[in-house]
């Protein structure tokens, strides 16, 4: 195909520009000025170097493409549809629409084409590194020479906004300690955020920041398509770094009285702006106008990517002649399926544990049986229990190892698993102390948003732990991960609940899952049924009442159900018969019938919940609590649980006060 | 006095790490390895630099200073104890024990001396960039030619760990931007982190990278007092920009066994180590021994800050003499003693406002009347309504502005407002969308742990702020931060109320709160009681159900209370008397008698609660609820209403489920 002319490109350049601006104008909100300042260097790189197949979205070797610079969604909805994808001129109109394909934010579970959802600063660069370490991972471990099936790039653009936030530092930090060679960030740098020039809060040097950390950076007119070309063309050409590419930009490009301005950022130009603009542009007045010869010029990607993936397709029929286990093994982990061989790998435990070490017991009697599974932590490994033995680190001489060392960046951990998860082919999970959760709630969120079935191991999950004291010791953290809608709070009570809550997590489609688990022993309570644990249905009753007719009921998670068993014998030997329910999972329990949920916990029985964390929330299901509203200690755990009221005394107290209550 | 000797000084920082691993030892528990590698940096600042006044630990002019890698305490409690603070041997021998003021990381609130607490990384040094913030921001407002009353140093050790963290990559790109020469930093280099060395995960270079960051830099061996302390000299004598001093250390020094390794982080080095330690450094073996001449000379820090502190109470009364109202206006700002002649200045809202439109309005009413009244934003302080009008930004060249520009950096934020808040002198508030308090929620946390009553303005607080859609629309937020204890989550109904949380929120003594705000306009609906509002109950009956006696109760927060006002006047007028009970904050209502609970909300009446998000929670209060159990979508707000069912009707339905199951 011939190479287009500058005029052709400059209007290609523009018709993006006009779409953005027509569709913000017509949604009467959204962000014009960053697809009208991005535009050229999206068009550098989606039309001379982005790898996809707009007619099959999931083509599992595509580049990847990340704007992280979320609010300007109309310049990938543009894209998208100027290059082919299944998104309509009708589409880009209901613009921030309700039931639209095109909200006000990218997201990859409403579009075709959009990797992930974005808005929230600093997360889709941060994720774009997970993705870009999936890749290096699958490479490493499936490529045979002659036979290259796994060879894609991460493409990410980026803004001021995203490279203040601090994720994006520990992200690429990590990434430059990785030389994770096929990352490739283009800054849009507009100087210019919501409150105007980054004159008032940032005037570090980004670019000499980014070489500390081990990138490799280029600097160029980012208006200029040939100028980020040829950054794109050294980047690519240099796989020893991740690359960051400074674009110097003018934000609201063209727009006479807008340009360089933040005025162009957050609202819509107005009717009169959007007409000089596109005046002052050369272009037609007419609203959302698509040049016929751009319009073809775009979609050259719908041949050229159906043939690189049938190129790929190729390939892939001669590594599977080839390399015929290993391509059984690609084409599984591609498509998320893990079969069952595994469950009978489950393990059982008859004897007190740590949910930790049962944990660290369970990732390793099953990571022979999921390949897959590539664990890792936020410098705290030894103490979640997340190593899996044996399999190695991933590091850039060892990429095909199983442990990524995250090092002390809990936020940036849980966008790169959400990136892994997000790329496919892997079964990633990530660990810190609970409290550290905190840390990574942004991209927790988002995974739930996504429907990212990204696993966290989230250990020392109370007072339990002890000595560290208060800043260590989670008290709420239970709860407001419960709030987060779609996520799976996963908090086993005993070794064998430990493998079913495993089972589960590893088998969710759509949604995120916290294992929460304890520092010290626990009793061994529940039965050993790890592929068919009660544990799955959320809530079952571990203990019977006496007679099976509950005067009162139990209900508690993790380390407290062995208090709630204790209580109640104690109760039931006096004469109460008492019910004890083991809940990890609200979600699950939720999500039963109503017939399940009404046998479990029967309406009208008096109950009493029992967890060491916030009692908020537990009204729920319960009239009575014991729990911890307040911060806790530095103290030996036992002591802790003592003088702040979480002992057998007080469960029985409790149940008998709700009974006497009446 | 006479210079030390060498041979003392090395007894001073033996002394220093012997206490640690006995304390650790004896505790069981604990991180030995940082003190003893930092004992000497430590001792160059506390004897050669620090200026403090260890019989007055609040001398308002004291240095600051702030160990942000907290696991290392024992060398705090070491120096505190030894400097002539008020904690005796005794208190270190009952390290990590209940009831004791040396908990396992510090905490100020417990302990003299102990500036903030810390442990979760990265938040001490990001913290202390709001103490250097707030020195410069008093040191500009009251020092005049001759009369210097403000003007400390702030000083960090902080870890490898620390640096990870991105909230330090923040708070120190805003550091380097605000030229903060008095913030100096001690980087204990030792290169291991918790997994092993840093080599696994992290190997920038961290030098450069604070140069790009604005920083001045240097290095040194860090076990060489006097080469840490050539380096101090010269970042004392640097005022133009904040100062990282890297020095390289040995982490565990002296063990024969586990110097320079991962295992004397985190655990006690074991009875037989910690002998072999003190033969190898030449020191007595005894438990908890402290060398006299070591002793005495630690100690001389007594006279020499009672002397400093005496000199400054001098310069103090000068100042009175001659500035005699700014005298009055430091001492009542450092008492925090806002006195009550802004009560007048509190506005009333008579009509319809966004409650972000009523806050902007309230903080410009009341900033003439509280000069400490000190703003900022992380880059949205247009849309949160923020700025201080004429206040002027925080900026190098004008360091009494009062609008801070935080940039996109919601957790350092967060942070120095705490710094800037424990420094005292300010009335410091942040602002940002409600959606990011995720990004700010380990320093909220922190704040609610340390009693600091740090402010914070999150507005766009529900999906009514429309089409920005699901990643910038806050459901779970709510609630999550009402989850922490001792946070104070307010969200006014309507103007007045907005003006009555403010109030509530600067009077705060030693819990954060945060105010939560709409993007989108709310009916007046409450009293113009501005210093009385029956809101500073946390609860009230907004409207009476007709006749006075209530067959259901609504009870609604924000921008639904609205919502509930309407379906209560519809279910009145066909004949089910409905009261409406605003509840801008459970925190307060939970702290008032039990009369004024039962009569506000009774016990026994059938009530529906009202909140644009999760549900989750409210059973403490309704057996019904109209709510978001969901993530949003990008619409217009009212359309996202009506299509989530936050409608009169179904609030009118829900109360009529709740009568008709009796």
């Amino acid at each position: 195909m011939p190479a287009p002319t500058a005029a052709l490109e400059t209007t290609c350049v523009n018709v993006v520009r006009g779409l953005a601006m027509d569709a913000v104008q017509r949604a009467e909100s959204g962000h014009p000025g960053m697809p009208m300042g991005a535009a050229p260097m999206a068009h550098a790189l989606w039309t001379r170097h982005l790898r996809h197949d707009p007619s099959d979205p999931q083509w599992p070797d595509r580049d990847r493409f990340v704007l992280s610079a979320g609010h300007g969604s109309m310049l990938l909805y543009a894209l998208l549809h100027l290059t082919g994808y299944d998104l309509g001129l009708e589409d880009l109109k209901a613009f921030r629409q309700w039931g639209s394909r095109t909200p006000g934010h990218p997201e990859n579970h409403l579009t075709p084409g959009v990797e992930m959802a974005t808005g929230p600063l600093g997360q889709g660069l941060a994720t774009a590194v997970g993705m870009a370490l999936a890749e290096r991972s699958l490479a490493a471990r499936f490529n045979r020479p002659g036979h290259t099936v796994v060879d894609h790039r991460t493409f990410v653009i980026c803004s001021d906004g995203d490279l203040m936030e601090g994720v994006t530092n520990e992200a690429c930090s990590f990434a430059g300690h990785q030389r994770l060679g096929k990352l490739i960030a283009l800054y849009d740098a507009n100087r210019i955020t919501i409150d105007g020039s980054t004159d008032l809060a940032f005037t570090e040097d980004v670019g000499a920041r980014f070489r500390a950390l081990g990138w490799a950076t280029w600097e160029c007119d980012g208006m200029d398509v040939d100028a980020v070309d040829a950054c794109l063309q050294a980047a690519v050409a240099d796989p020893t770094a991740p690359s960051l590419i400074v674009c110097r930009t003018t934000i609201g490009y063209g727009s006479p009285n807008k340009a360089g301005s933040e005025k162009s950022h957050g609202a819509p130009l107005g009717r009169d702006e959007v007409l000089a603009t596109k005046r002052a542009l050369g272009m037609p007045e007419e609203e959302f106008a698509v040049d016929s010869d751009a319009l073809a010029f775009y979609r050259r990607a719908l041949e050229v990517g159906r043939e690189a993936s049938r190129a790929w397709g190729a390939r892939l029929s001669d590594y599977r002649a080839a390399f015929p286990a290993e391509a059984r093994e690609l084409e599984a982990s591609l498509a998320h399926d893990l079969g069952r061989d595994w469950y009978g790998a489950l393990p059982t435990f008859p004897e007190a544990v740590a949910t930790r070490d049962a944990s660290g017991a369970v990732i390793n009697a099953l990571a022979p049986h999921l390949p897959g599974l590539i664990g890792g932590c936020a410098d705290l490994a030894e103490s979640v229990k997340t190593v899996i033995k044996g399999g190695g680190d991933v590091q850039p001489d060892t990429p095909a190892g199983r442990n990524v060392n995250y090092g002390v960046r809990e936020h940036a951990m849980a966008a790169i698993v959400n990136g892994m998860t997000l790329h496919g082919g892997l079964l990633p999970f990530g660990g810190t102390f609970l409290i550290f959760s905190d840390y990574c709630r942004p991209s927790l969120r988002l995974a739930a948003l996504m429907g990212v079935p990204a696993v966290h191991c989230f250990s020392h999950d109370s007072i339990g732990l002890g000595e560290d004291g208060p800043t260590h010791q989670p008290v709420e953290h239970l709860m407001s991960l419960r709030a987060i809608p779609n996520f799976n709070v996963l908090r086993p009570a005993d070794g064998n609940e430990t493998a079913a809550c495993w089972k589960l997590a590893l088998e969710s489609k759509s949604t995120p899952c916290a294992l929460i688990l304890t520092r010290q022993k626990v009793p061994a309570l529940s039965p050993a049924l790890p592929t068919k644990h009660p544990a799955e249905r959320g809530a079952y009753v571990l203990r019977e009442a006496s007679g099976g007719r509950p005067s009162v009921v139990l209900v508690a998670t993790g380390s407290e159900v062995g208090l709630a068993v204790q209580a109640g014998e104690r109760l039931d030997a006096e004469g109460t018969p008492t019910r004890v329910v083991s809940m990890p999972s609200w979600f699950l329990f939720e999500r039963q019938d109503a017939g399940y949920r009404s046998e479990t916990l029967p309406p009208g029985v008096p109950t009493v919940s029992v967890e060491a964390g916030t009692t908020l929330g537990w009204a729920r299901y319960a009239q009575a609590h014991v729990g911890l509203d307040r911060f806790g200690a530095s103290a030996p755990g036992p002591t802790l649980y003592q003088e702040l009221g979480l002992t057998v005394d007080a469960v029985v107290a409790a149940a008998r006060w709700l009974l006497d209550r009446g």
